[in-house]
């Protein structure tokens, strides 16, 4: 390709065209956003080759838009781009969820653009900012496609075709599809997170000094930005809340168990939980 | 002191052990147990001096006997030890319940030994067996003791001076709050992330492929030993139970707050969840 532009060049964006970059797949890489100061750092940290605070000027003659801003900017992102999209122009975002994304392409395209192809690289850090930014963050990571039928077939080839320049695994999906399955793995155990340190400060203020290892490690996740977390519960709100109440019901189920001293039942439900942990950090190393 | 008596030699009894034997503090570490196979690994490793199957043996002449085996054996070895202590032993164990630990204390003996000194060391790894143990591994960690109101103290300073001796912390409380405590901090932690491996797997078997990094950490403590989970439930059930329902209550609310879209809240929930976890490995590291 000849030129990208990134609309948000923090931790996702700039791990983007790092990776790009490192296997010269692109001649140049240019940056959006409203913070100057930060583009100014990844223009510097040789992330990308130059940035415009006028959109029209960073997207001028790219073949790709990559939006990595958080979701809730994302109707005025592509309000801002749309009159300056040409006919070819392929559009895809790294949104944790897609439902919403693709709702709010509607509203304000008036329909989904054929060359957009919603993206979800299932990769991150706790930290953020370019200075964050790793080209090697989606190397063996999935990244979840979801285009809707009408979506042109070049355009998800394209779309592919990035992320496995990156080393990704790519899959395509329904967007309901994605946002139920990440739901379950990953929006229920952050808030599973934030909600044990909730309880933990709330019935006992140092409770947490007496935790040990374990605490930290599943804790870990509640020290995640809760600007992103409070838009990804509010833009998945459904799948969320159905996942919160059926876990709740497994716990039900726990409490059942240990109400009614069935230890061999909490034993082999202790035992299935654990090798199917294990064997599933098995396959991830 | 002369001689310890070490009943059971796997992680926990190994690494205190192994602490004691690095600061010269005790001439004779003898250990006990049940299978001679990892008695001798133990002694071949050094970590005791010698061991014997035959109780009355083990413990001839030890100051001190540390319990260091799971809690449902805990009945069988007080009424194994009980003919052979001396009015001078030292008994202390290393059980992550208390309560339970004093109740059966009283069974076997009629009443609690005014020398059992219960103590709990919050420290550990998902490793088990002596292979793991490691002298450092109460460095800096809390232990807490739970004497009852008849306890000797001069036994309490002993037992106090022990878990100095590895580098720990040291604090006394009653049994109750103890188990209340960990309850919170550790119990509940674990059941959380064994729950969510079994929600993950009976609602969708291959959920896990699409879980990330932070699934990872979160899910660390669900490849604990099943049989040690199970038994800490069943004997801390009333307050594992209580705190499970209180945690349900917490998601009750979170629910709330993302059905109202109520984002204000949401986000200072989040915010102060983060806040209070970064504080407290602030003060971890």
């Amino acid at each position: 390709m000849n030129k990208i532009c990134i609309i948000g060049v923090g931790l996702i964006g700039g791990s983007v065209a790092k990776g790009l970059r490192k296997t010269n797949q692109v001649k140049h890489i240019s940056g959006f956003g409203r913070a100057a100061a930060s583009l100014k750092i990844a223009q510097k940290l040789g992330v990308i080759d130059d940035y415009s605070l006028d959109l029209k000027t960073a997207i001028k003659d790219a073949e790709m838009v990559i939006i990595a801003t958080p979701v809730n900017s994302f109707s005025d992102i592509l309000s801002l781009i749309k009159p300056h999209l040409d006919s070819q122009t392929i559009i895809t975002d790294v949104g944790s969820t897609k439902v919403n994304i693709i709702k709010i392409a509607r509203t304000v395209f008036g329909k989904m653009p054929i060359n957009f192809v919603p993206s979800h690289p299932i990769a991150g850090k706790e930290k953020s900012g370019v200075e964050a930014s790793d080209d090697g963050l989606f190397q063996g990571k999935r990244v979840i496609l979801t285009p809707t039928a009408k979506t042109s077939s070049q355009a998800i080839s394209k779309v592919s075709e990035l992320w496995q320049i990156l080393g990704a695994k790519v899959e395509t999906m329904d967007a309901q599809q994605h946002d139920n399955l990440l739901a379950m793995t990953s929006h229920l155990p952050h808030i599973l997170a934030f909600g044990l340190m909730d309880y933990l400060i709330t019935n006992q203020q140092n409770a947490c000094d007496y935790a040990a290892g374990g605490f930290k490690d599943f804790s870990r996740i509640a020290s995640s930005d809760a600007t992103m977390w409070r838009d990804i519960c509010l833009n998945n709100e459904t799948e969320i809340i159905k996942h919160i109440k059926g876990y709740q019901h497994t716990l039900d189920k726990i409490i059942g168990l240990i109400d009614d001293k069935n230890s061999t039942e909490l034993a082999a439900l202790f035992k299935s939980a654990k090798q199917n942990r294990d064997r599933w950090l098995g396959q991830k190393i």
